[in-house]
């Protein structure tokens, strides 16, 4: 594996991958591996001749009041885990390096962004958005991969893909989940033992909300069906139970067959706010 | 040579030339041919193995006030220069082609816009901006060629390609002049005979002011004394004269050695208004 930190040099060796007709798989991280990364790079490496893993904590997607400093990093452990997973390139540049002091431009996303998670964090997306546009160029992938844990930020670069007809392919990988159901999450460690047992419930719900709302049901009683079973059985509280179209992320009335949904939420534990999210094509009767 | 409407067809078109290590030379224009953009399609053939030319009058770019059904348009005369020049694509969409319903991202350009002629069309540079990185990811070019008549333009692009490390090559080419000096424009036809023969004093003053601020003359002697050579030479009024650093466009106090500098004129005649420029690397002492 080569480590590099220079955009020139990432940019060479992704120039020869491509002269050479290899594929290349990109998996752009913040770092602090878990296991949906490694999900991500087994498949980038499973699908591509090359893969290329990023590690860059974007300061240009932290809120103000957001953290970025005590963002969790330990780049030795990820090296060793990325190694161990077959990684041919870990593009791991300096803040100094991706943004000189002369930056003119940002991508703004207007659209997709003002629900769900994105509600609460104005200027997030734009900040992704930018350091993903800069990374693709640097790397070139053929397909970049995508944990649909965060669906929204997918649904944002799609939207990215296509504005700018860029031939990279966004890979949709499934979250992963817990043997009953709870999707995986660094945050999970912070629930206590109660909490922990009865989180699956989460999906538990979504499955039962998908179900129902393919058997004719509305989307305000879906919504509720959803938030009131999530409330009984874990006694968290939920910050939002929602269904929009996907990967537009518009308000709907009624779904037609085929139409691209998800169902999302978000609810807070004692001490950890929960994500989860299930985004299916609809298909009225189904189940 | 080519007509190509899709994108789909334009970057499959690319791609193949990429792949076969030909170069590609890409002039983007807004159509109705003339004289300048005739030179920088010149410049593209002697350059590379492919050129490009792009003709597609980007509403993005126009502001609510300005006249973007009265552009002029005249594609058959398009094509046939074109041709004769020696392109290879011309590469033409539909305004339906290039942006969708859904756009969802706009490249906002934060800096080098809120100077010269950009001071009066708030938006102008993100249409700019936004059309150039979608031409660019369309067409794959090594080289794209500007012309300096609209330096800001230049200055725009060139923060584009270093914000994202595209890794296209901006060539600059220099304002195709008349004999007397008068930059080349479409609005030259516009002035009386009279305000014709006095015009080219715009780029007399232009000259004498690099001099004298190489000699030693500051900023504001230099800027007044361009202005005023303009007005009793020509009578035209002077919408600015100004000094900013390049491709910065920031102000400056007291230039220095190798410093890039542009010294930038609007001028109002009775009914057009012109604009001109040189842009130069500052050596104090010469002349």
């Amino acid at each position: 594996m080569k480590i590099i930190n220079l955009i020139s040099d990432m940019q060479k060796e992704s120039l020869e991958a491509r002269q050479a007709n290899k594929t290349i798989g990109f998996v752009p991280t913040m770092g602090f591996l878990h296991e949906g990364h490694a999900t991500l790079i087994e498949r980038a490496r499973k699908e591509n001749d090359i893969v290329i893993l990023s590690i860059f904590v974007n300061p240009l997607q932290f809120g103000p009041n957001e953290d970025f400093d005590a963002y969790p990093r330990d780049i030795e452990r990820d090296e060793r885990i990325a190694r161990e997973l077959g990684v041919d390139y870990l593009f791991y540049p300096t803040i100094q390096e991706m943004y000189k002091d002369d930056r003119t431009t940002l991508i703004t996303v207007q659209k997709r962004v003002d629900v769900l998670c994105g509600k609460k964090r104005p200027g997030h997306f734009d900040g992704v958005a930018t350091v993903v546009m800069k990374l693709f160029q640097i790397t070139m992938p053929d397909k970049a991969y995508f944990g649909m844990k965060d669906a929204q930020q997918v649904a944002v670069i799609e939207g990215l893909i296509s504005d700018y007809h860029l031939t990279v392919n966004l890979v949709r990988v499934n979250t992963i989940r817990e043997e009953d159901g709870l999707a995986k999450s660094s945050r999970n460690v912070y629930l206590s033992p109660l909490e922990r047992s009865v989180a699956p419930a989460i999906y538990q719900a979504l499955k039962m909300g998908k179900q129902r709302l393919e058997q004719g049901d509305s989307i305000l009683q879906t919504k509720e069906l959803v938030e009131s079973y999530i409330t009984e059985k874990t006694g968290s509280e939920i910050d939002y139970v929602e269904i929009y179209s996907y990967p537009g992320l518009k308000e709907i009335q009624k779904p037609e067959d085929g139409d691209g949904l998800i169902l999302a939420v978000a609810a807070k534990f004692s001490k950890a706010r929960l994500i989860d999210n299930i985004v299916f094509s609809y298909t009225k009767g189904e189940n």
